[in-house]
């Protein structure tokens, strides 16, 4: 049996090739108009595609979330904000406006934001930040990207930008090197698939979810991803959160990338582009991802049972299995789970085996099960635990449990 | 074993008690200014609470969501849409500014829009839109809520507001009619634990965790997140979905509420608010859950993986029991999972008595699954399906698979 | 002979007759479409009128600026600052936004301003005020103005401006009794003659030209003729002032009425109104004055010259006959003719008898050239003043003139 | 016997000399701080000084309004219009904005509109245009102006507002040249008398008052005071025009110049700028002159009577003298005064030797008087014009007037 996942998707992109509305960009006379792509990666690193998933095009715009995200791993979160805002700019017109009261650039899904974040990466002048970037945007993508060979002169609209930006002192370099840079970093030769695997690094909380690389911080990753959903397609902050409800980032050549968390990284590609800048069937990809598969922040399903992967009674005691990452609301579910457990006096494994992630209200709340059941209950308690994951709250003492390496230790030493 | 949620909960509040900053709302003079409380509903049911959760005080502009959830249960979205915007309104001073192209207030979270929601819900004239609404807060909440005694005068503000959308037919009624009504909505009693519970429901897709009763469209509960996350705290769209990502909305008398969906309903409560209007210790409190308990929108654990409670060989046959609401990524990690099974010749039994939900693309997906595993591995597959969740994509004919009640028929089945 | 002046004006109006564009205002249905009227009064107090200019219409909007410098009166021009604002508003959708700085309505042009400048009036009550207005615009017409019959209902959109004032203190009386003495305000009929002398005190600095009364304080009327420049008649400033340069006010009724300052008082009417409320023809009219006719606020012809109405050597002296509101200028021009005098010895007379106004630091200058005249040429100097206009800074002791009360007499002295 | 107005223009200075609050402009350390200076130059062209008059500095934004009236005058009225809009921004931060709906600069008083204007001007690239503009601005002081030594680097801010410009298409040159240029032009280094003299050709409608060369179009004059009204000063447009109603600009350096049209030209300096760029002591100057001198546009003294000079019966006829820029009120006047003439049966003479300008619709008029004169009254009537200014009305035939070349010849012809 074959999974039936690229056939659906190929479903998806014949409904929309017919519409041929749309221009191609001024500026990329030369795309292939016709083009059209879809490609999905899950947070457990498989990649589904469809139409011309392997077609190279520049990245442009869709390199700002990334870019963003690799400036707040350069040079922290905190010097990110003093230069960049988190608002919509709702202005569309011309992009250089910036905040009255600070002079920020509105946020870094705009120009003036992303030649600012630009200029925050590593690297001394033009071309070790544009190689930074070459480098860190080929490991999300798992190979290496080469630049586009033609490198265009940098736009008169950026060199503007970029002159200001100087003025209000939100950059410190040569403007004019910074925008080359910056012209640069767009014209990184991606494919709808490249996209979708850099994509799933957000999705996966900054770790690559095929060669395991922690690559960003999860507190960056959830700022980048909170302004893509109020920033990064229209500038009207609620139109597209309440209609698509994915976190995204267009750019002028017609891709989109998009973020579900803890879901998928999504990318699609067709060249022509509306008047706002966005691929008409690109923006009708989103909507019908959102609309009839469901994918929409807002449509989150449950996740609190789902938490332990099994709650039985195995070999005489109660066995409790977790998985994933572990965060307060699976801990509260566990918590309930053992506090109505059938045989109280019935010794209890934990098991962490499958735990990829234990947030610190996490490890409070399971050490704290864990201490009551020794204290309250009185019950022997052992935890499977090889990689420490558990290691924060552990209760010590006549409350410590024990820790194992694997299941059968554990039964063991009950 | 007592589950330590509680006590966690009493610890948050401990942490910001002595915090005594903001003020009373000048409307609301006799309110306790010392009162604390939260409360947490999961979506199965459970509330915690700690604190001062069973103290009354109107429920103010945390009523917004709810009536504007009711307005599109009551007259469908398009209707309401056509009379209130989803974007923010970057206008704190007066709140009465409209779209200047459709005349339409910004978003249901300000006053404007709040009252053309109000007028939007079922009943003519005041007293029988306000009891409507007093009833469909009673079921949300569970119980039997009561207005304040001693009803107010509407503030000049409201009437302004109710003038100006008579002005430009936003609403029908007579405005001093629908601002009494929406005085009365506001003043509705209730304590930080009813609204934790009613919050649950949105977060539970509109069905009552406690009841089960089915009190809200799917898709008007996933719009009234969106504007809540965009618009329901502060007029700067980014600040607080990057700051705090729970969709929220506070109310003048000092309760705020949010909501995780697919997880939690969350209620907070002191009445000292800021300049702003939001209770300073309640806005603590929510920056406190998301930053240390990750209840955060892009914080979204995989749940890919654990769509399926149970993949094994049980009793001869590959056995995969589906839990919850299912969609495309669970269905998609689901077919992976098949496609990669052990043993391609054993019988195939899908589970599906703990399904909750069931989207239309994931009833295609599986039908498809059943449908290859028919045609191409030729082997026989059953659906435990007693309620018969799983209707609109069963192939027919030799792709066919045979639906039962029950896992022992299935297996008698095969 | 005949003046050729009202052929002139019907000339004008028969350009503009044929252009049946615009529409009614929807609130006064039963008006006469095809009337057309101008009427312009000039500062010595003669009206040439043509078409309908007797024709009887409620003054509507052309009644703010008369009610924003009775305000002014009444209360001082500090007080009236404090409430409303000298900027356009940009904002012509609802004329509701206040200033959020400091929550005044922008201008008095706009109804928000005007509502405020109603309620400063002296008076109490919504009867006692509109008959104080009703009154002063009568003394401004110079007959007796009556209110239209049939009172019209306060419409929404000024309740909703009242309750909204009166939320952020800028009124202090109950908002429906202010916007219902607003209502009739706007409810006074006049005649598009009438307005010409209204408009024509405004252009005479206060002083009535027919009636000779001191109506107005000059500082109002110059500070109420700048924010007419601005905000009168489109939301944008610069558009009317450098297209028409006339100050100016519409209303919705169709008449327009304008002011060049020092020179004539103009008002024009025609029912037919574009879709941002201005009477259709009236604009043109008054665009055909400004090009056609030169009345420009920066076409002001030189002055300087033309202050002292004879400079001769007559019966053996200097003669000097100064004119008209005596200002800076004129002095500093007669200051150089007396300074070039051919004859030196002769004695110089300074006939006033024909000044109107004059400015304190003309009476300075003035006062320093009789001084030099006796002390520098040590010639006699006679001033013909017999209402002392010309008593603030009058040189004594030996520097001092002979001040006389008629031409003779100067003569006489010398 | 001296003027006393240079003694009075010094008092005016002394009553600011104190005060030292404000900051040189940091591009400029090298100022003299306590500089003060003012000029004043009449519409006849005499100029008064007082305090550091002959002092040179860099013009700065001073030449806005300068070349925004040359490029009307080398491309016309309609070409600048479409690249340069006539409204205030509003926005002083980084005055780059440009109007959403054209793309123009808001107006030339901002950096982005005066470096618009800069390009129109006649010339190929940077050094023709300085040249250009040079030339111009010499011929305005009536000597030769040069460039300061050490032209500076232009600001990044003005190369943003370049670059954005040629986006937008506002600007077809290279944009670094064009705002090298304009650097050039703000370099030119004048005195306060010089920008007097500069400014008393705008107060001229566009007619050097010493050289008598007619240098600009009096609509060119009259459209750029329209735009130094509303938006030279302050962002605020209301502000300055009611507060000093003086059109005026001032220039980072310390200077401000001011026009009242048809009046004089004025010119202050002082180095100490305050946080909006304004010249702290230079803002009082203008705010006196305006409040004690009664120099506001809305302050215009009556003119209708002054027109003519002379009315009166001399040698047996009816002897009238015109004067000045003969516009509609002077000859509606006129028409009363002779409809009103004592001695209707006596002849009639028009004495125009002092005419210096005649608007199209004053020749109907005057040619409607004549002809009236003529067939109604039976008449004779004599013009005396050598010069041909009236020329367009004259009526033929029957009516016409004898026409000739001095007041001998009339008395000879009648």
């Amino acid at each position: 049996m074959k999974s039936p996942v690229p056939d659906y998707l190929d479903e998806i992109l014949d409904t929309y090739r017919s519409d041929t509305s749309g221009e191609l960009n001024s500026e990329l006379p030369d795309a292939d108009a016709d083009c059209l792509a879809i490609a999905i990666t899950s947070v457990d690193g498989v990649t589904y595609s469809a139409g011309d998933a392997d077609e190279r095009f520049p990245i442009e715009s869709m390199s700002k979330p990334f870019t963003y995200a690799l400036a707040m791993h350069d040079v922290g979160t905190d010097a990110v904000h003093e230069k960049i805002g988190v608002e919509p700019s709702g202005d569309a017109f011309n992009e250089i406006s910036l905040e009255s009261s600070t002079g920020r650039p509105f946020n870094a899904m705009i120009n003036a934001g992303a030649i600012a974040a630009h200029c925050l990466v590593d690297g001394d002048g033009c071309d070790e930040r544009a190689e930074r970037i070459r480098g860190h945007f080929s490991e999300l993508a798992d190979h290496d990207l080469e630049f586009e060979e033609a490198a265009a002169e940098p736009p008169h609209r950026n060199l503007a930008i970029g002159h200001m930006l100087r003025t209000v002192d939100m950059i410190d370099d040569d403007p004019e090197d910074v925008v080359r840079g910056y012209t640069r970093q767009c014209a990184l030769a991606v494919t709808t698939r490249d996209v979708s695997i850099m994509a799933s690094v957000f999705a996966n909380r900054g770790i690559h979810p095929v060669t395991g690389a922690h690559l960003l911080e999860p507190s960056s990753v959830r700022h980048v991803l909170s302004v893509m959903a109020t920033c990064g397609m229209y500038d009207a902050a609620g139109d597209w959160m309440t209609s698509v409800g994915i976190p995204a980032k267009s750019g002028i050549s017609g891709g989109i990338m998009g973020v579900l968390p803890g879901q998928v990284g999504i990318a699609v590609f067709s060249p022509r582009v509306d008047s706002r800048g966005n691929s008409v069937r690109g923006v009708e990809l989103f909507e019908h991802l959102s609309r009839d598969m469901g994918l929409h922040l807002m449509e989150t399903p449950p996740f609190g049972q789902s938490l332990f992967r099994r709650a039985e009674i195995r070999d005489g005691a109660h066995y409790y299995e977790l998985q994933g990452a572990v965060q307060f609301a699976g801990v509260e579910a566990l918590a309930r789970e053992v506090e109505n457990r059938d045989q109280a006096e019935l010794p209890v494994v934990f098991d962490l085996l499958s735990v990829t992630g234990f947030s610190d209200v996490s490890q409070r709340l399971l050490g704290d099960v864990v201490r009551r059941l020794r204290e309250d209950d009185d019950v022997p308690v052992a935890v499977v635990d090889p990689d420490e994951v558990f290691r924060e709250h552990v209760p010590a003492g006549a409350a410590a449990p024990t820790i194992v390496r694997s299941l059968d230790d554990a039964y063991d030493a009950l």
